[in-house]
Order: structure tokens, then C-alpha cells, then sequence
């Protein structure tokens, strides 16, 4: 029996999570569960699993969670400290990181400083804070498993393969609600949270839709495989079910296929180097019958160049790229911003932003400040 | 550098297997070659690699081989004998086997029994003596690399995956020359042999046109597998870029994907577990936009359940497949037969024999020559 930590339990990937947690029978015992601030589903779970800890961010909502919870054996924490403390637990085996936004750095450096392993579904991580996630996983032995659909099937192309070189990483896209829109200038935000192929939360729609999402997922990428951005290649393959491919020194490539279910990559992140049956459904191709490749139109999706640039100035760079888009992306769904023009002004901090190289944490977290300071300065001259 | 024997190198794999030892400069020497009679490429391709061995099965030729080799240091054997001398030289690192039919089984035999990595594109052997080779590998510690650009898929997608169960292999077919032709009945010796995607041998491309190689693919997966025939799924897929692909446990699929060259398994089985720079170009999914995937019609093409039904019968039941198959091919290719009746009478030989478990060499030798010599019989009897 293994001692999971789920850290954002209560968002749509942590939810799968605990779906696959009920599938893996007597195989995963979650001992700390966290959330921001849905103590109603976090009390619910709690009553299901029997943690021993939970954790909330929003201390408003701790009176209720506390309420909902007498008599049950768990331990209550609160804020980062909790979060810190239940992700680097000497007992736990693994921490299951799918917080959203900045946030899920803090822990995934506890955990690992401590040499856990740990599926990783909080790409913001990576994209900001990439080098310093990634050397120190190096030096504390501690193993990052990709949980994004993508990055899952990519991890699971180059299983194996130590003693073969990679020569591009294609990175498959749905190509979002606009693929083939010709004017996305008035947009609403209806039709954007509106997804093709997968389901998920309202932020990562909005970034499917500008295709930041794939912009995030590059530098993800880049970061967890240690690949140069310009091997990276985006493909767009609206059906979903080539989730990526690899494309080897022979110009052989191998490909991870399935239905389009994020219980899979959760599951093998889990359950990795092993197998297990899962609650995701088989793919017939013969019911598929017809998979689709397109280029990407880089003139309506500037989010794909935005990554190249990012990574090319490097530094601090990525850090501002996605603390910008998160602060944009709230204005759109605030109705304060028209669509188009967050890839625009992500584009122009970009520019103006004098990036630190090999940046501290002090140094990346002050750059995202600044990205955002000059957000909300667009995002205020908008509202004018 | 390694040393390499070629079984077979003047047939169109053969000739591929040299461009790809000219590709990997300095990586292969070829010491020794096989032909079955074409004396002229033969000694061609002598004078250029300088083998220390060469072998001819067909000793009219061999004056005139000797003729055109004078000078040279090139000894020249002959026959069978000569042929699993120089496939079990001590010296050699690999033989790669690309000889048409069962012929090619006694060479395959004596390399396995002096342990020798064998790149094997002699997929008769396999399906006739499957039994006897995969047990005398294990035995000797002889590795088999599959080279058939189906199995090197496979081969490719189970790699570096041991504690990964296989649910299900899929064996991608093109569906071949008839795959949308409403009636078979009078098809002609030239419509047969075009091929819409690979360039292939005569024999190759009758048996591509009754899918009688993809009955021949599932026996040999079966066998270099361990694969129970019912979780081999044949998939019609005439693009050709997915070359095979394997779903696993958890209902993930890894696939493996090129353009359609013979070139790329040929040097993976030289290469593996390593890859190097290849001469096959490299894959542009966007170029290509779309993958197509339609079921087996099992009634237009029988050979498919033909080969479950020969695995279900067992024992020598796929050597009487695979003869009566190689009788039937050349009867057609000569004009005695029409193109449906040989997967009709392939069927009605099979249902005919009586199996024997665990067969010995002479067993299957001799059900071999059942089946040849029933297949004679049809094929003197549609003459009259």
C-alpha cells in the first residue's frame, strides 16, 4: 500500500485522481488531502478516505471545514505551511501536485527536498520556476512524473530508451474552440471555455483557446525532458488522440495513443514503471476511423512563437509569460479584457521585460510580481 | 565494427540491408553473402564489400560467379551447407536473415545454436518452425530481432516495457491492391503485384493482395511475441505511416510511426538497442493530415481467420499454411491459377490435415511436403 499526498484534491484533476485512487484498489492510500477553498468537497472527501491530514488555503473557509469534520481523526493545517508540511511527510511514497497557478511551487520543492517522488499536474511550476524544480530534483533524487495528458505520453514514448536520441518532440494540440474561426476578436467567453475534446477547468480552457496552454506546455517540456525548444514541435491533431510523439535520431517516431481521459496519464503517473487496469475507456481506431494533422496557424495563435521567444531570453522570461497570462486570463473571465488581446500584451511584457539569468526564487517571484503589476496596468487602461 | 552475414543480399530486403550498412559507414562489415542464384549481383556486390565468404544455393550458377570473382580473396561456397557454415561463423556479431521461404530455416537454426544475434526478415521461418526457433533461442541465448516492419513496430513499442502487460498487439495492415475492390474473381497476375505503398517482391505482393502476409504476420507475432493469438487484432490502415502498435493493461497504445521504407527496421535490427542516423526521410504528420483505420472484411479476405484458425489447429498446422501458401503464389504467378482460389484451397488443406503437437524438424518437413503436394493436386486438377 502506497501513502499518496493529493495537493489540490478538489479541482478537476484531483477529483480524476481520487478516481483513480478508488480503481487502484487497496494499492494507494491518500494520507493528506488539500484544497484552496471547497471545504464542502474536501469535508466529503475526508469522510471517504480518512486522511490524516487536510489542508486549506483560504482560512475564511477553515470554520466550516472544522465543522463538517468533528469527530473524524483528521488533522486540520492551513495555508503554504500546511501544504509544505503534508507534501514533504517522511512516510509519504508519493505527492500527486495538481494545484493550479504558482502556488503548487512551494510544495513540490518540500517534496522534493525530501527525495519524493512526484506526479506533477501543475505545469505553472515548471514554466516558472523550471530550473530550479528541475536541478534540485537532481540533486535530492527525486523523480517527476508528468501528469498532463501530453508530457505523460511523451514520458511514456521515451520510457526505455536511454541509449537513443531524441531529435524533436511533437507536441500535440487539439488547436482549441478556434481552430478554425477566421476572427477571434469578439469571441465571448462562453465560446471559450466552450472545449472541443477535453473537459477541464475555466483557465486551462481560456489558455487552450489562445493556446498559451500549448505555450506552458513547451516550456514544460523543455524543462522535464531537458530538450532545446527549437526540438519541439507543435502539431495540431484536433481528434486528441495521438496525446504526443517522439521522433527519434532514425526519423522513427513513437507515438502514446488513447481516448481522450486524463484518468490515464493520473493513473500511470501512479502506477509507474508498472501498468494497471484502469477506468479509461479502450480505443477502437477502427471506430476512430480518421486522425487529423495540421500545422499551426502562428498568426491567429501567437501563444506558440510567445514560448520560442520566452525560452530564448530565458531567465526569469517564462516566469513572466505565465504570471502575465494568469492575470489576463482572470480579466477575460472577468469581462475586463477582449480575448484577442491577451496573447498581445503577454507579447509586449515579454518585450519589455529585462530577464535575470539562472534567477533565484526571490528573483523569479519579483519578476512575476512585476509581470503582473504590468498586467493589471493594461488591464485597468482596458477598462477606460 | 561488427561483423555481419547477409542470408539472402541480393533479394530487395538484402539490397536495402547493404544501402543501410552504407549508411552506417564503419559500423558494418558484411564478411559474408548469400544469393539463390543471381550470380551477376552477387559478384557485384563482392566487389564492393569484399566478404570473405559468399554462398550460392543454385550450383548452375556457380561458374559463372567464380568467373567474375577471379582475383578476389572472396571464397565461394555452395548450397545449404555452405550457408549454415557461414550463418554460424565464430566471428560474426550478427546475421541478418533475408532469405524468401523456408529455405531460410536451417540458416536460422545453426546462428541460433551458437547464440548469435539474428535480424530476422525470413518470416517463413518463424511461421513454419515457430515452436522449435523461439525454444532454440531461449536455449542459446540467441537473440531475434524482428526486421518485417510490422514486428519492428512491435518490437519498438515493447522495448524497455517488461513489467508492462500486453492487453492487446494491433498489426496494422495496408489492406493491399483489392482493399475496395467489390470482386476478386478475375483479377489479373499484374493487378496483383502493384502495390500501393511498398515496393515489394512478386510473391510478397500476391500474398500482400490475399492478406495472406498478414496471416503469416500474426503467426510470426505469435511466436516472437508469446502472444496468444486472440489478443492480435489486424487494423486496415492504407496510409502505411503507423506501422504497428500495442495497447497495454491500462489501455495506453504505443505506436510507432515512420515514412513507409524498409530502411528504418533494417537498421534498427542492425542498430538496437541503439539508433543512429538513417537514410529513411523523416515524417511530416502535417504533410501527410490524415490517418485512416477500417476493419478486416474477413469475407473478401479469408487468410486472416485462416490464420487463428491454423494457430487454434496448432502444431504443424502453420507450416501446411505457410507451404501450401508458397505453392499456391507461384501456380498464380504462372498463370494455373485464379487469384480467390488460393486462400480457398489454402483453407480446405488446412481443415484436411491432422496436426502434430510439438513437431519435430522432420515433422513439419513433412507436413510441408503434404501440403505441397496436396496444393499440387488442386493445381493440376484447375489445369485440366
Amino acid at each position: 500500500m502506497k501513502r499518496i499526498v493529493i495537493l489540490g484534491s478538489t479541482g478537476s484533476i484531483g477529483v480524476n485522481a481520487l478516481r483513480v485512487v478508488d480503481n487502484l484498489k487497496n494499492e494507494f492510500a491518500p494520507i493528506a488531502l488539500s484544497c484552496f477553498r471547497n471545504a464542502e468537497l474536501l469535508a466529503q472527501q475526508t469522510l471517504t478516505y480518512h486522511p490524516q491530514f487536510v489542508n486549506m488555503i483560504d482560512s475564511e473557509k477553515i470554520p466550516l471545514l472544522r465543522d463538517k469534520l468533528i469527530g473524524t481523526k483528521t488533522t486540520i493545517l492551513e495555508g503554504k505551511e500546511g501544504l509544505c508540511r503534508i507534501a514533504s511527510m517522511e512516510e509519504v511514497d508519493l505527492v500527486f501536485n495538481s494545484i493550479m497557478g504558482s502556488a503548487g511551487f512551494p510544495p513540490t520543492l518540500a517534496a522534493i527536498k525530501k527525495g519524493k517522488r512526484i506526479a506533477l499536474a501543475n505545469k505553472e511550476t515548471l514554466v516558472s520556476y523550471g530550473t530550479i524544480i528541475m536541478s534540485a530534483a537532481k540533486k535530492y533524487k527525486s523523480e517527476i512524473i508528468p501528469v498532463d495528458s501530453e508530457h505523460s505520453a511523451i514520458f511514456q514514448c521515451i520510457n526505455g530508451r536511454k541509449n537513443q536520441k531524441i531529435k524533436r518532440i511533437l507536441l500535440m494540440a487539439s488547436g482549441g474552440p478556434f481552430r478554425n474561426r477566421d476572427d477571434i476578436l469578439n469571441v465571448t467567453i462562453e465560446e471559450t471555455i466552450r472545449h472541443p475534446v477535453w473537459a477541464m477547468g475555466k483557465k486551462i480552457s481560456v489558455d487552450s483557446a489562445t493556446m498559451m496552454n500549448k505555450a506552458l506546455e513547451i516550456i514544460e517540456a523543455h524543462y522535464l525532458f531537458d530538450i532545446p525548444p527549437k526540438k519541439i514541435n507543435v502539431v495540431i491533431h484536433p481528434e486528441c488522440i495521438i496525446h504526443s510523439a517522439v521522433e527519434f535520431e532514425d526519423n522513427s517516431i513513437i507515438a502514446q495513443l488513447s481516448t481522450p481521459d486524463m484518468t490515464l496519464p493520473i493513473q500511470y503517473a501512479l502506477t509507474y514503471p508498472e501498468r494497471k487496469q484502469s477506468i479509461t475507456k479502450n480505443l477502437d481506431l477502427t471506430q476512430i476511423s480518421n486522425l487529423t494533422f495540421e500545422p499551426v496557424n502562428h498568426l491567429q495563435f501567437p501563444a506558440v512563437s510567445l514560448a520560442m521567444r520566452a525560452l530564448e531570453k530565458g531567465g526569469t522570461t517564462t516566469a513572466v509569460l505565465n504570471s502575465s497570462n494568469e492575470c489576463l486570463v482572470d480579466a477575460f473571465l472577468n469581462n475586463q479584457i477582449a480575448f484577442h488581446t491577451i496573447t498581445k500584451v503577454i507579447t509586449e511584457i515579454i518585450d519589455k521585460h529585462t530577464a535575470v539569468e539562472n534567477p533565484s526564487i526571490l528573483e523569479i517571484q519579483n519578476a512575476e510580481l512585476w509581470a503582473q503589476s504590468e498586467a493589471q496596468q493594461y488591464i485597468v487602461y482596458a477598462k477606460k
